[in-house]
């Protein structure tokens, strides 16, 4: 087992990383503070290690409230249910809530218990690559709205996060792919020796050699612990870790949610951030080909949804985040391996990039 | 203008009380750190005031939100129209949310800002007494659920509050004087002089001398910023700011939002604490027929509505915020102007006070 540190004065907290960690009591119980718990969960991942969660914990004082699959259900009205299955248990402000699943689990339920009576412990017990190397971490809950991905939500560090990587075993293929997209996007931060590592050693990820899987997932926590560490709430360098997500979030909120899984649209999001960087003769066309080469082998698309308008994409965009006082923020690559946040490109290119007026 | 600070480290902010204030722009400007600004109002409020907050602030780049009046507003619903019209405004994290109006403006505001993209800065201008003593001050934002009063929300303190004294004359004498319930309970709270003080001049309230008025506001502002400095996240002494408020929301809850106003149901649950504290023989009849006729003489109601059953009152207790790990905590009277907060009240004596089986 491996265990990192996220340093945040007293809301600092434990990751443990290894197999078998779902049968580990003593890594969940120190984080229990009261008598209750709740366990959220959904259809998918319930039926799988919802028993092995009741084992570490006292399940006749224990509430589950199971929700149904995808980002579609990363709503308003499934954070409602949550709040009336727990009102209706009578969970109180000791209650822990734990939640167990990817990352709208983790987002929705980490959302819940920000709010809920203004706000619980809760653990993170992430199920799928995506949540354990990216959101599960870093305490960012919250849901979507129908006009813009994740506009509502809280910063809420969990208590501990539990990462049993034998519960990858169960992941579908086009998941783990996309969780490799949010693997990549680290070392195209500020890692570039990781991006040697990924380039000769993803068909191990991608045939789950464990021991690969889990040096990736340590790797990628180790940058998160230490960007969230360092900028908690957002202030500066922690929006580097959206390198990819303006354009992915307009891919997904274009398509509807849960069509483009999280991952994809990171992924061809990153590229479009490449081909910007490029534009500006910050990289060159041989970076782009090689990012293209390494996403397209974790069997990523490369390439937006031809049915987003340049206009609509646009549009979208300017409803982001990363929008502040109207002027709109992106990370971009001023080399590989060293990704900037910056409001200072050529809306011009911007505009060609989203039209594919781009060399391939 | 009396200026008061709510100490808490980098999070610190004044409160500025007295006449006029809504003209005083110098006040407000050093809060508002991004260009654009929301103005969060009720339809009662807004065609006295909203003008006046537009002579403030920039008011081309400003986009105002105006909901229906009411606790019975209080809901996800509202908080969902906030955030609607909020991302059609393109409001981004640097936007400022201004809330003008009473309690549930002000929580209901608030919350949307503590969760609109993870948190924005927002503004207290509260406009009802009660408002001004207790809600606008302190941080405790958040909505109500059909199950259970204000049980979801955040702590989320704003920039500054502005409290105009002169706003008070528009206001009805019925919520003036359940805004007067709030000043009487920090009476009891732990101030017993402040007590002498309400029993003296308890008529100049009622008549809005603003001399008097400015002084209640003051002093119960006072108590509110020195408990929140303490203990900004209820762990301890914070919750003595809720004397009355377990049996109060109980008949608010029961009653149906919106039918007996907040303060209202904070002075007769402020009866019935005093009540059950007598029954431990810890105050004497005196001390409660005192109590009573401070209360009284606000015209505030001193005895429970009949329509709420013992058990049903029981079982709308039983879903309280201050309930934990399935104990009931309760805020008693030791004596007078000293309260504690304590499980340890004898069950029987407080099915005694509910079932109103108690001397008058």
């Amino acid at each position: 087992m491996r265990t990192l540190q996220v340093e945040l004065g007293e809301r600092s907290y434990p990751i443990h990383i290894g197999p078998g960690l779902l049968k580990r009591a003593e890594l969940i119980k120190p984080h229990i503070h009261g008598k209750t718990t709740v366990v959220v969960s959904n259809e998918t991942v319930a039926p799988l290690y919802l028993e092995a969660v009741h084992e570490l914990i006292d399940k006749d004082r224990n509430t589950d409230i199971i929700l149904p699959d995808g980002e579609a259900y990363k709503t308003a009205e499934t954070l409602g249910n949550i709040y009336t299955g727990m009102l209706e248990a009578h969970c109180d402000r000791k209650t822990t809530l734990l939640a167990l699943g990817g990352g709208v689990v983790g987002d929705v339920a980490g959302f819940a218990s920000a709010s809920y009576q203004r706000g619980i412990n809760f653990i993170q017990i992430p199920t799928t690559l995506l949540a354990m190397v990216d959101s599960s971490v870093g305490g960012k809950t919250g849901i979507n709205h129908p006009l813009g991905k994740n506009m509502i939500g809280a910063f809420h560090q969990p208590q501990c996060v539990l990462i049993d990587t034998n519960t990858l075993n169960t992941l579908d293929d086009r998941q783990l792919s996309a969780g490799i997209a949010e693997v990549i996007k680290y070392g195209y931060i500020n890692d570039p020796e990781f991006i040697d590592w990924l380039n000769q050693n993803m068909d191990k990820l991608l045939e789950r050699e464990p021991e690969a899987l889990a040096y990736a997932i340590y790797r990628s926590c180790q940058h998160k612990a230490e960007i969230v560490a360092a900028d908690e709430k957002e202030a500066g360098q922690r929006a580097l870790l959206n390198l990819g997500h303006t354009f992915g979030h307009a891919i997904e909120t274009g398509m509807g949610y849960g069509k483009w899984l999280h991952g994809e649209a990171i992924a061809a999001g990153m590229v479009m951030a490449a081909e910007l960087s490029r534009e500006h003769g910050w990289i060159d066309d041989a970076d782009v080909e090689a990012m293209r080469a390494l996403i397209a082998k974790a069997r990523l698309p490369v390439d937006p949804p031809a049915e987003i308008s340049p206009q609509r994409f646009e549009k979208l965009m300017s409803i982001d985040k990363k929008v502040q006082d109207g002027v709109l923020h992106l990370v971009l690559m001023k080399a590989i391996g060293d990704s900037v946040v910056t409001s200072e490109f050529d809306p011009d290119l911007l505009k060609k990039v989203l039209a594919r007026d781009v060399r391939r």
